[in-house]
């Protein structure tokens, strides 16, 4: 596995790799993985030739108050993990090698950035998307490999894709669970072990109502009901609901009355000082398919 | 020369070219082509193998109340034009091929798309950035062509180029003009025969400025005050000027006392209902190279 700081002597090593034919796959990350980055890297080992990670802690998605100074780092722990995921190059620029003097151009996304977490997070979705274009225009992947977990994030990236014509294909992975259903995230790392505890609520909460949806419950209203007494149960909740929406799965509109199309269940909460996400889709069984489409630039 | 309206089948065209090796060079314009334009594919042509030429009316740099809906068209003279200059792919995407429904992420230019056309065109230069990134993400030139007539453009782009790491190299070519000095532009169609003789000003204040720079004077006020005698002169001037700036060349900057770098004289005026625009480049002799440099994404 080669380590790479700098954007030239990527390009020259990726250029090499092009020429040779070789098929690129890429898997952006902020570090301290987990195994949820694990199957991302994975994911793109075993569909390309090469696959490149990077770590780097953006500080143009973070907000004023977030946690970007404490964001966690382990790099060291992070470079085996990526060995031993399959991946073939680690880049690893710092901030000045992506936001150099003069930077002022930026990723504006539209209104698939405005609910949800860009109600409580203005800017982040500008950052992502601008990082996210820049990290693309850098590596040149022929497949680029994103989790569900960040499931607003991969509609905002994927649209982004397709509106600049970015010649990527975007694949989403399903999110990565502990055993007990905790969403893996480096933020878990923030968790007390009895915010720990508590964090468990909010998969509990979205599998309950996923389980109700299985079982033929359609009714919004209900839906959001029986995630929402799991995660706002007394002593064994989240600290503060953030949001718990039902959208739809495409355009993240709210969805009201009965589902008929293919949805999101998405939850932001506070357990101590820590924010987690988390979601799950809800697909009636004829639309099941429209998560899984990989988009290709010929689609553009 | 090919003729090719789908993003699908340009891609499909220039992997074909890439795969050969061909370095592929890159004219985006909104047709009406005159011979600034010309410059342009024949220096594309002279240092590429192939070279595409986008013929593309964008309407998202028009504001409201400007000539969209007006801009001059005459596609067959154009097609000629290509073909004479060296061209080997004319692109003519319709604009729902580059704006398809659902359409909602721009690309914001930062501080240099501020001032002077930025101040009267608000919006233009997102469009103008938007739109470029994305033909740039379409044909993935090694190298593009824009003209010094349309300066902060170039400012802009090379900017974006920059910032968000695009793989392309970004040439400015100087500016191609009348014999009688008026600069080329599509929308000097506008004008009537009483407009062109005074739409003349504008080159003869600017050049009036540089023949005085180069004797050696180095008075901001003074090099103004040169250009906007020609540009106000009764009968014979511009209808309203709307700016003349004398700006620094690589921030654009306003820039005043002495000239002790390179600057840029520039002016917007209106001749009748046509707003023009043109500019001349004032360089102290050690400071000349700064804008002939072409920007690579190695340096980025």
């Amino acid at each position: 596995m080669r380590i790479v700081r700098s954007i030239a002597d990527l390009r020259v090593l990726l250029k090499t790799l092009r020429a040779k034919g070789k098929r690129i796959g890429f898997v952006p990350t902020m570090g301290y993985l987990h195994e949820g980055h694990g199957a991302l890297v994975k994911q793109s080992a075993a569909r390309c030739d090469a696959t490149v990670v990077s770590i780097f802690v953006n500080p143009t998605q973070f907000g004023q108050g977030e946690d970007l100074s404490k964001y966690p780092r382990d790099l060291e722990r992070d470079q085996g993990l990526c060995l031993d995921w399959g991946a073939t190059v680690l880049f690893l620029p710092d901030a000045s090698e992506i936001y150099p003097s003069g930077f002022q151009t930026f990723v504006e996304p539209g209104g698939l950035a405005e609910p949800l977490c860009g109600q409580y997070r203005p800017g982040h979705y500008r950052g992502v998307a601008t990082v996210v274009a820049k990290l693309f225009n850098i590596v040149e992947p022929d497949l680029a490999f994103f989790g569900q977990k960040d499931f607003q994030q991969t509609l905002v990236v994927r649209r982004m894709v397709r509106d600049l014509n970015l010649p990527v294909d975007v694949v989403v992975v399903p999110t990565i669970r502990e055993e007990d259903g905790l969403a893996m995230s480096s933020r878990n790392a923030y968790l007390s072990e009895e915010e720990r505890g508590r964090a468990l609520s909010i998969s509990r909460g979205l599998l309950a109502a996923e389980v109700a949806f299985h079982a033929g419950e359609r009714k919004v209203a209900h839906l959001l009901e029986i995630a929402r007494a799991a995660l706002t149960e007394p002593m064994k909740g989240v600290d503060q609901l953030q949001y718990l929406e039902l959208v739809d799965a495409q355009t993240l509109d709210g969805h009201q009355g009965e589902v008929d199309r293919t949805v999101a269940l998405c939850v932001a909460a506070y357990v101590g000082a820590t924010r987690l996400i988390d979601n799950v889709i809800l697909a009636p069984s004829h639309d099941e398919a429209v998560l899984n489409v990989t988009l290709s630039p010929g689609q553009a």
